[in-house]
């Protein structure tokens, strides 16, 4: 769908980093004006819901600099150039947990913020894990704990704000409906 | 929580914009080495899952220009500075959808992608609404369709990916577990 289209006038690229890249695009407005959209390029990433035998929730807790705390999240990470998301879905879950899974079922797909970044994210689900008989380790600049809980200990992380993103808040209500359907 | 801490040696500051502003920070990691981040800052958004007295959610369809398509999203918008999260949730339902309620219920509030930028999004929840007397109009840059729709056929979309953005998916799994409790 194209309606109210911004058709590019120019492209300005402001930076190109390791992870995102950012542009500044002149536009030309449905109305005829013109006007600049700061525009954040990013690879996309996985994220995976994964339970544990007796029900429990994998999250790994990090540290995430843009907002300077810790905060514990579902097992997630960038997509690799050319890499199918289900094999970054379970490289992730292999590194950050030392689990891993031959059945991830895809859940959604969708934009973090549509505003101002093109970052697709891809949800999957498990409930069918087993532990790696090596540990594989994280990148050598990412530090993350492994924690397994209870839908209700994550709920009650989440109104501490120690579980505070949304990929993480979907997955709870994701779980709670789940379990509803039951 | 400062598990894992990274401390900030220098900040560099890449951009400045009118919605964003970029900085990369060079820090120490727990090992002691030193790694660069790269920072997306924003003012962060509300967004507002809104009910008409037949239960239909209100959308907005608009153009994303990261994405090059428009998409069907719930009314949502960025916080002026100074602003109360309520009072903007307020502010861009009425601009918006031309709807406006005495009665907004908060949600929950997550940072939508904690690797790269510090955007957090309040959201508000509100089943009682009136139409506003006269149209007040979004910002000039701004071209959205209001759409008024089950939550059946707000899921149809998401299948298509006309609704394709995180607060929008988020949304549909608020309602659809309201239902279930009620």
């Amino acid at each position: 769908m194209k309606k109210f289209e911004e058709k590019t006038i120019s492209t300005e690229n402001i930076f190109q980093g390791r992870i995102i890249q950012l542009d500044v695009d002149t536009v030309s407005l449905p109305n005829g004006h013109t006007s600049k959209r700061e525009l954040v390029r990013h690879p996309g990433a996985v994220a995976v819901i994964a339970l544990t035998k007796e029900g429990k929730l994998l999250l790994v807790e990090q540290y995430r600099k843009p907002l300077e705390k810790s905060i514990v999240e579902i097992p997630a990470g960038k997509l690799e150039e050319g890499e199918k998301p289900e094999v970054t879905a379970r490289r992730e879950l292999e590194e950050e947990t030392g689990y891993t899974t031959d059945e991830l079922t895809w859940v959604n797909s969708f934009y973090t913020s549509p505003g101002f970044a093109d970052e697709l994210v891809h949800i999957y689900f498990t409930d069918n894990i087993r532990p790696l008989k090596e540990a594989i380790g994280t990148d050598e600049d990412e530090f993350v704990e492994l924690l397994e809980l209870t839908l209700e200990e994550t709920e009650q992380l989440e109104k501490e704000q120690r579980v505070h993103d949304v990929k993480t808040s979907y997955a709870l209500l994701f779980l709670k409906l789940k379990n509803k359907n039951i």
